[in-house]
């Protein structure tokens, strides 16, 4: 059995530390891990009061807290913040993965930096799995670790993309697609039309160009995409999301049988609600990084933090680094011995 | 009373030509225009005999037709077919619009090469107005009809953006915000970070970054971005509102009680419908050409070419390219001499 040790930084997020060392207790006492609480030790000794341990826990502690609007560059000179020895008890490998609820910047920051790239990668890159109309998900990767990308990169992007469908959603041989504004090779920026020959060089099962509509129609298991684009697709769909439930919502109101309606309605859309909801899935990974770093939602409460360190253990227990080494060696290098 | 000229593609679109000639009947029986109706003649005349015209039709006969999957590049050598033709009308001040249902590409590329852009600015763009959650309109330009742009081209897009904002919707001073990917000056990529200086410098109502969540908060009235971003982002937000839908219908199957609710619902679901659907709109337009070109989406029906016709009408009586020059010489041209 695996004992993975978790970093957890404890004084990131709206609701730090309360809810961050709540959700450390929660998971430490569902799952099998070992959880380093790292942050002020005097405030997680209090909150740890309240709950009745069967174990004793581990506690880092750390003499500065990385504001929510701290600037990231400002992150790196804070040696001494919960976040900064988190990153770096994973480059010195004295912990497994990293989950932070703090500024999203600032986590990348030390991700990209502290904890820094595998050997075999350029980028680390952040994915997500959206739901599709099929019922399944779909990898969208880089969504605002990089801008600017440059082909060699996004090739990154697929191999952390390809390991993630298979090793995290099962998904054996993932289709892959390079996002761009048309389906025929050919469409696209400069940066689409010079990767797509080297995707085409690539073992991977690489299937061409996506359009914007394929995200959700479920046509290809993995996009992959700059940072920037992906950034802007993944803040736009939540807000769209956010935005129909609204204007449904007053339509309802206008209409007195609507509104009856809605009521018997409420569990469907609950459940709905529970499918699209991005906080459900527990954190965004940084992947790519010599350990996994996964980013939580700032607004995260006690339960967000539990599944974030869920899906950290998943990361963990299919020994995502090696997959995604193996893979890159048998679907990319060949590629770029090529090239 | 002007006497708007509206050269209609009736060759491009899945139901050419009978649903298009049908929607230009409809709209000249509606609205107060002349159509020229452009295509193969016998066609043309078969459907309309189908109806007692009180007016006598102007029908320009073509001999070619651009199919729905030609190439845009091979449709500026077909001199004869109904859409070059259309385009050529404009260019040589014989039509004062053009609309066609026809494949976007090529569309585009006789809006772009055969009528050419405003004397006044560089690149012409698709602008679109999306519903947001305020209950009114965010403009989004470009959504399309450019890739690796130019910051010179982003205040193209702006002026169009701002023209389209205050003579359409009626929008006075409307705000700007340049997409990117954090809120913060000096965040995104080097497109946003050369760009934002100039728009500085403008007499625009600029408000810096945009988010991917602020094109439907309502918290800008223009937002600008590259044309790759830009149709990425609304063809998933398309596919996603699609998906949505089909998610909450799924969840309602499985609830015997929500299916009743469903039922109550559906005079709010068919409002909010109507809202959202993009093709209710009447067509995109591409600004910022010599004169307008309204891209009608391709599975047009004689409603959706009426609807365009109407919204045709619209920048016609607005004066839509006077309006913009003026913009452009009172917000844009001032910060041009600076640069």
């Amino acid at each position: 059995m695996d004992n993975f040790r978790i970093a957890l930084d404890c004084m990131g997020g709206d609701y730090a530390p309360d809810e961050i060392v709540k959700g450390g207790v929660l998971a430490l006492e569902e799952f099998d891990c070992d959880i380093l609480f790292i942050g002020k030790e005097e405030l997680i000794r209090q909150v740890l009061k309240k709950y009745k341990l069967r174990q004793d826990v581990n506690i880092i502690n750390s003499k500065d807290s990385i504001e929510m609007n701290s600037s990231p560059s400002s992150v790196l000179k804070r040696k001494n913040s919960s976040l900064y020895i988190a990153g770096k008890l994973l480059k010195e490998n004295k912990a497994d993965a990293l989950v932070s609820a703090g500024n999203t910047g600032a986590v990348l920051a030390v991700g990209k930096f502290v904890v820094g790239a595998c050997d075999f990668l350029e980028r680390p890159a952040i994915a997500v799995a959206l739901p599709n109309k099929l019922g399944k998900k779909t990898v969208l990767v880089d969504v605002g670790a990089n801008v600017d990308s440059k082909p060699r990169h996004l090739l990154d992007f697929a191999v952390i993309g390809h390991t993630y469908a298979e090793e995290i959603l099962d998904i054996k041989n993932p289709t892959i697609g390079i996002l761009s504004i048309g389906e025929e090779e050919g469409k696209g920026n400069d940066l689409v039309k010079d990767t797509f020959p080297l995707l085409k060089e690539t073992k991977l099962n690489f299937k061409g160009n996506a359009e914007g509509r394929d995200i959700y129609n479920g046509n290809f298991n993995v996009i992959i995409c700059d940072g920037f684009v992906g950034n802007i697709v993944l803040k736009a769909s939540e807000s769209l999301g956010i935005s129909l439930i609204e204007m449904i919502k007053e339509e309802v109101i206008k209409r007195p049988v609507s509104k009856l309606g809605a009521l018997l309605m409420k569990p469907a859309i609950n459940a709905f609600k529970k499918k699209v909801d991005f906080e459900e899935y527990g954190g965004t990974p940084l992947l790519g990084t010599q350990k996994p770093v996964i980013i939580t939602h700032g607004r995260a409460n006690a339960k967000a933090i539990k599944n974030s360190i869920k899906i950290t253990k998943a990361f963990l227990s299919h020994h995502f680094n090696e997959r995604m080494k193996d893979n890159f060696e048998k679907y990319i290098q060949p590629a770029l011995k090529v090239l």
